[in-house]
């Protein structure tokens, strides 16, 4: 039995956390934390989480949490995460962080995109990228994983192989992704009051999301060459899921089926991603932790197409893939 | 043509209202007010507006106002509204209060139901009802029309005339409403973000809505009879429509052909009233000022359905509706 | 380890009980039906189950079915399901039927209902009724267990406990019910395609859904009396959830606090029904197995509202939930 | 008064079309046409029109329906209409055509993408493309034009001021468009069943989608170059709107600010397009003629965004457009 916390559990990503670890044979979740005044009840908070989790939302710090609990999931807003982590390591809990806080590893891009200096560079070595599909092994026995980011993972896991293999050109690729509104979070905002955003499609953060950088890193230290994209993300009407349509050039003479072929191999033994022959929807994977990928060479490009939940392959069933490695268990164990 | 000023022109309603005025062949829109910061385009807090609208959102007081306007129509919140009316009065405009301010015609019902003193109490005398299909010849004249609200207009529309006729009791009516989220006003709250209340029906407010008294005072005088109702609202996944689907006890031998018939008769000649034979749904009267009715008989119940938009005829058409009354204009101009 | 098999298996119900059995520890699917041409693959149908089961969609006689199967759940229609069942259960399987075929006692209402004469009326008396919370002693040594429908259970666990505690009244009760789509099934409809039924809400069988009589005869079971109910189903545009409003007139000095205790009182010890004192949503228990139950009293009514997943606690899970009983695992095993 | 006939108008952008008409001063609609059993009244078709449109559907052939109309909107499917559109124009009706068939110059492209050869080549030569922006002198003495379709005007209005300014390459154009489901037609399918479709994304005809040869065809007239086109469309959860992200390579030394000031300046004079500094929704255009669109410098990428209502300036309203230049009213006549 490995005794868990949950860090910021008021959120989206931790609701769904919550609800996969409860069907985790091996886990207890002793501690959820959040600042809300008193100390509520998590259905206060979490209605859905009535007679599922006893517990009550408590604003504890770093080292009471690491007392009770052998491994902390983190669902804290970046910059803030970079404080506490190191007290939670040197208190000897285990963290996965779902934060952008320890995904990249040069502080400057960190700097560069988050506005802000990072409080703990000198960690970002150690942490570890938890995409299991490319890092499984450095995942095993890492002490801090940062959980990557739900549109890094949807563009990543169909264009690496590609790269990897030498089938696309490493430069001009272009990413154009869709997303449920859950991404944008639980705080109320103009932008996602429902009838502003219902019945509507638009885009955002032109140029400018904070996952660009991390999507190029991934796929640059995938590839073994420098890597940069064009990303845009649109705001799509639905709960959630991620659909990415990637636009790369293919190498001389690399055929439709070269690309299909490249990616089921490469994922041929991966639990968790499907490729296939049919142009996925986002529905085949919502709440699960499949990502379904598929291919294919219109005139002059490869395009691929990926489909996600970014609640659960693209955050918190992604933290609990991780989780099982860091700590033995199946791969799949509540998933 | 008739100048027309808009007070509280950032919300739904507004933008609703702006649109129909838009259209109408003997309207300008001279102003349009909001206690923004500074003085932006409308089409920057509104960007369908751009290119149909050029006016700068103004902070002006109801003297300045009523230079401009011979008709105002406010769109303020209760209480601030009693507060302004007074002194556009005075200025010679007249007025089409979209707010709850001059509905009731008691201070003592609207002191118990909103909370707070009526400040202008000596004028909900004069106030007219704004329902044209009960109080036409009322509405032309008046100086002051209070739009009613969009739930009273659901379930007035089809139970009134049953009340008139004798066909139902007046006592034990149920009022089962259903309504988009658009009717929740356009400040973000948790209720109203997307991912909570999308893919969710609830219901808010049971048996202390605020639209209860409204309701059974017009069902009251127009029957001649002291109605009380039972009222629960819900909140339905959806931009606009209300679906409201009433339950009343038959006078002993009434049929259903006898309702319906009731129904086609008290609305034969209303331009904005359709008996229909089949269940309508709210799609059918979207963005439109229709409101459709029909009516079924169940064991010992006769069921009234209804729909309409709430923005249209639940609001903004109505507003406009009453306009053409009270400026002699053909009545469904610009509807 | 229990062997089952799922005929019907290309619908939603069946769907999500196949994604509900492959979390169960001891239970293996042997087989899934349909009429599908040919032998395709069960992610063809349904790519969400693509790398979760690996089975064909076959074709299959009851006697074959049940040399694989020790539990078979029927996804048939009504009608069709009658005929296979009694083959079924001389084969030896136990079954759980999705459809209405045993859930109604008398063949008479049945045909009255449904319009047909009943193919098997003699083993309506041995079908039990399989909604936990109120028959589970019957439930456990079943052979034969017919699922309640959605609205049933919906209408039901709200209303029964108060009725058998007489704190309402046994006449005069409506049920006014609030569905998302996937009630209506899988195959297209233009009721049910997406620009005609999106953004919009409508009544539907008003008076004359063939839930009620479902409704009643249990209602009448549990309380020992003669119910008769006036229920309005309604067409919610959101994929899953019933929200059912119900009004119901409280016997002589009922509180609203009376109500809400019997409610607890009665649920105390029940894994899926929460009593909640705040209004729920249906999203509050979508994609689990939980009911929640609320009450207000409100001039001369009791209101109950109850919210559930039409797909689980409505179907699939509560079909579980029976397999559980009916083999001794723990209730809640997958739940 | 201009008298005119809808043929095929059971579909979405017939209705929208009628609802625009209704609107407009000078015009009588007389006839409305499909092969529906019996002649049903529009309002059995179309609830929306009770009250509004007092005709029955007839099933005409084209020289009656000529002898009742100056103009006839053809809503038929592609194929059928060019055997129509002969008779129409010989009985001395002019007409705008909804579907393909006059759309494209030369017939075997039409053959290539339709599957089947062309019914009446010789007459491609005189149809004018719809699109009042780029060809409105054409348009007006025009006998027959081609409504373009609604992913080609969403992908021609950002693109072809770029072309024709020399500030984009006009090879490797990426156009990835996101469409509501009313684009999809009203007969029921499994693709826009409404749990099928709702609550997700997906791509569909990658690579051969039809409006890819007309894309091509008028970016290549518009800018006297021949353009190729890489285009994906999809298919997202609301009922109308078409965003549209384009991907192109700017000029050597072309800024953002170089880009929107084309934008500008090509459209200052239009009415129906808005050049506009943020990122613009569908919604901004829901029910309305407007396209909106902006563009962005990102990397070595010009990304333009453009939003319409794929069934008004998509479709109804683009042809109420071409209406009234054809007719000699105000171009903005109801729209």
């Amino acid at each position: 039995m490995t005794r868990v916390a949950i860090l910021g559990a008021t959120g989206y990503s931790a609701l769904e956390l919550i609800k996969l670890l409860l069907r985790h044979p091996h886990v207890e979740i002793t501690t959820v934390t959040s600042r809300q005044e008193g100390t509520p009840h998590v259905a206060m908070v979490h209605p859905s989480l009535g007679k599922r989790l006893d517990l009550v939302l408590e604003d504890l710090g770093p080292v009471a949490v690491a007392t009770r609990a052998d491994c902390v999931f983190s669902c804290l807003p970046h910059g803030v995460t970079s404080v506490l982590v190191p007290h939670l390591l040197d208190a000897g809990a285990r963290v996965v962080d779902f934060s952008a806080d320890y995904r990249l590893h040069d502080p400057n891009v960190y700097a560069e995109w988050y506005g802000q200096k990072h409080s703990d560079p000198g960690r970002l070595d150690q942490a570890v990228y938890g995409l299991p599909e490319l890092f499984r092994d450095a995942i095993k026995p890492a002490r801090l994983v940062a959980n990557p980011g739900c549109y890094p993972t949807g563009a990543i896991l169909p264009l690496a192989p590609l790269l990897k293999a030498d089938l696309i050109e490493p430069t001009d690729i272009i990413v154009d992704s869709k997303s449920g509104v859950s991404g944008a979070g639980r705080s109320p905002k103009l932008t996602t009051h429902f009838p502003e955003c219902n019945e509507s499609i638009s885009a955002y953060n032109v140029g400018r999301h904070r996952h660009t950088p991390e999507i190029e890193q991934v796929l640059s230290t995938a590839s073994g060459q420098a890597i940069q994209v064009v990303f845009t993300p649109h705001l799509v009407p639905m709960d959630r899921g991620i659909l990415t349509t990637a636009y790369a050039r293919p190498r001389s003479g690399v055929t439709e089926e070269n690309v299909l072929d490249a990616l089921r191999e490469a994922y041929a033994d991966e639990p968790f991603v499907r490729v296939v022959d049919h142009l996925p929807g986002t529905k085949d994977t919502t709440d699960t932790n499949f990502c379904d990928i598929t291919a294919r060479r219109v005139r002059e490009r490869v395009i691929t197409i990926s489909c996600l939940d970014n609640l659960v392959k693209g955050a918190a069933g992604a933290a609990v893939q991780n989780f099982n490695l860091m700590y033995g268990y199946e791969e799949t164990t509540a998933l």
